[in-house]
């Protein structure tokens, strides 16, 4: 069976199709400020998920502080959009990489992060392009086993060394807490933030991350605000995180039955290079057809999707077109030149997702 | 250590970057080229591994006969670029793919694939729009259990059927065989063409696929032409089979390491993003660090990957720039929008992959 919409997308855009539902990205980023700010925490969403000047203009509209982004590439095109509060929360590295963040802090307010002192040393270079002091927060891991430094000593030790640097300014910590994790970031954070006061500094911006996180949002005592991505269109991932249900997925992707041969298999026009591989933290197949629920996208080649559907009652015809709730939304965004908007039953145009395709 | 090309990428370029070495693509072209002539079959290159038309139109100047494309998005762009024969080795469907397949077949020589009926009823409208008979093959599974029909009676029906049908030829038959799926693969072509021939049909293209059945080149008795598209980069995946070694491996991912918060842990500036979750048919980890061969790319975020230091000997620096030869380098391709092109230690320029970012 395949909904109005769906026979229209595929006659009017084709599929596969990124298509996004303009009136749950609405609802999302309304609700998400309404949670910030009944707790009182900034909020500064990263852009990562969906990588588009206008949707990050709407979340700034809707009261975000400023954004987050993961690289240099995404901080352009959001800066030239005219976003002017824009924290990087990630280490950077290198000439190439300086020259580039200088440029930008020339232009906006820009924030980095560091977990380790060749970072560290590196920053001057971009202050001095910039011509004024770059703001630093130290990375702090609190179990994640990411980047971050593991321990408070070294954190305090990393926020003396940014303030002791030509150009550089301590602006405080970046937390990124496991869900459970709460109590040993508290922990962590309490430690660091008396160690660095015994020095004279303080922490202007503490920052805690995850759209899973949300329901811990507020928790932190201390920060200042939090750094939910996938919040805007939520996933897979985000409803088996108890976070999102399945009427917040305000991104799907629609695809066609193109193939039929065996009773029990089918193949979708989304493979690998749509739905991508990331198995969403240990879910059961790469994502949930609506439509079909009971269907199993078990494999990928690049550009077929596998289907197993030997639970299936209702099993789709060739030329069906179903939509699909991906595994985790933010690497399938990053797969397209741009989403398709609708509102209701009426596509609205297409929206580039201008920041992607930059590995750097 | 980093190597000083690795340097001169990281200082000019910055990281992650994807670099092709232009003496192992010239190398992996010619010596491709070579074992077709050498057993008297076309070859046809999948052009999904690059998506760029200066590298098809360099395997068209080494002798290959045309191109395979997966979707109408590549063809279009590989079109664009002169390109003249072009086999969409995949079942096409709807109003829209029948548009834009009839406005390229009116330019150039199109041919496409089809397993089922639904399918071969769309066709007609593409050849109407483009004012020239279509010619179809039929795709017949021989194992692998993708698209493709499931038995010679059925490839047979489908033959007739595409004869029957206004505005397409039947052009014969695509195959794409398991590793050792060969004498199987051989049965079923020889009973199906038998039974074309017996309807009065024949068979003018017969089309086998893939890098990793280079090893099967010409075992299969009837075949006109071979479709391999990785050979012209390689990767993990293709030393695993058997048809490369590390030194034909024309493509490697260059990439910073970025935190080492852990003594047997570190960080790597290319995550999912940039490397792809695809698990390379089970290989172990997500690429093998040359430089490193004994760390382990254990696992990914977005733009952070899991290095897994606890077999080596000697563990990498912040700020080291390594080389990785990705799992499977058609999906890493496809996640930017260009390639470094190096020849030696010299930094050639930037080669557009032209073709993604279109998923359809």
């Amino acid at each position: 069976m395949t909904t109005p919409l769906a026979a229209k997308i595929a006659r009017e855009v084709g599929t596969p199709a990124l298509v996004i539902d303009m009136d749950r990205v609405e609802h999302n980023i309304a609700r998400v400020q309404v949670m910030c700010d009944a707790v009182g925490v900034a909020n500064r969403p990263h852009i990562k998920t969906h990588k588009s000047p206008l949707l990050a203009q709407m979340q700034i509209a809707a009261g975000a502080k400023g954004i987050t982004c993961q690289k240099l590439g995404e901080a352009e095109v959001m800066a030239e959009a005219g976003i002017d509060d824009i924290l990087i929360s990630y280490n950077l590295l290198g000439d190439e990489k300086m020259a580039r963040l200088g440029a930008l802090h020339e232009r906006v307010d820009m924030t980095v992060a560091a977990d380790n002192e060749v970072v560290i040393a590196g920053l001057p270079a971009a202050a001095a392009r910039a011509g004024r002091p770059l703001g630093v927060v130290v990375e702090c891991d609190t179990g994640r086993q990411r980047a971050g430094v593991e321990t408070p000593g070294e954190a305090i030790a990393l926020a003396r060394a940014i303030a002791a640097s030509d150009g550089l300014v301590f602006k405080g910590f970046m937390l990124y807490p496991t869900e459970d994790g709460w109590p040993r970031a508290q922990r962590f954070f309490d430690e660091a933030l008396a160690g660095i006061r015994a020095h004279g500094l303080d922490a202007a911006m503490v920052s805690t991350g995850g759209s899973p996180n949300l329901k811990n949002l507020g928790r932190l005592k201390g920060a200042t605000e939090h750094r939910p991505g996938t919040y805007i269109y939520n996933d897979r991932m985000q409803v088996a995180a108890g976070v999102a249900g399945w009427d917040d997925c305000a991104l799907t992707v629609y695809s066609t039955v193109v193939s039929r041969a065996g009773p029990e298999r089918g193949i979708l026009d989304a493979g690998s290079k749509t739905l991508t591989s990331d198995p969403g933290g240990g879910l059961d197949g790469f994502g949930l057809i609506l439509d079909h629920p009971e269907a199993r996208i078990a494999k990928f080649a690049e550009e077929h999707g596998f289907l197993d559907l030997s639970r299936s009652n209702s099993r789709p015809n060739v030329g069906d077109v179903v939509r699909i709730v991906p595994n985790h939304v933010c690497v399938v965004v990053n797969m397209v030149d741009e989403v398709v908007m609708v509102r209701g039953e009426e596509i609205l145009g297409v929206l580039p997702v201008a920041a992607r395709g930059k590995l750097k």
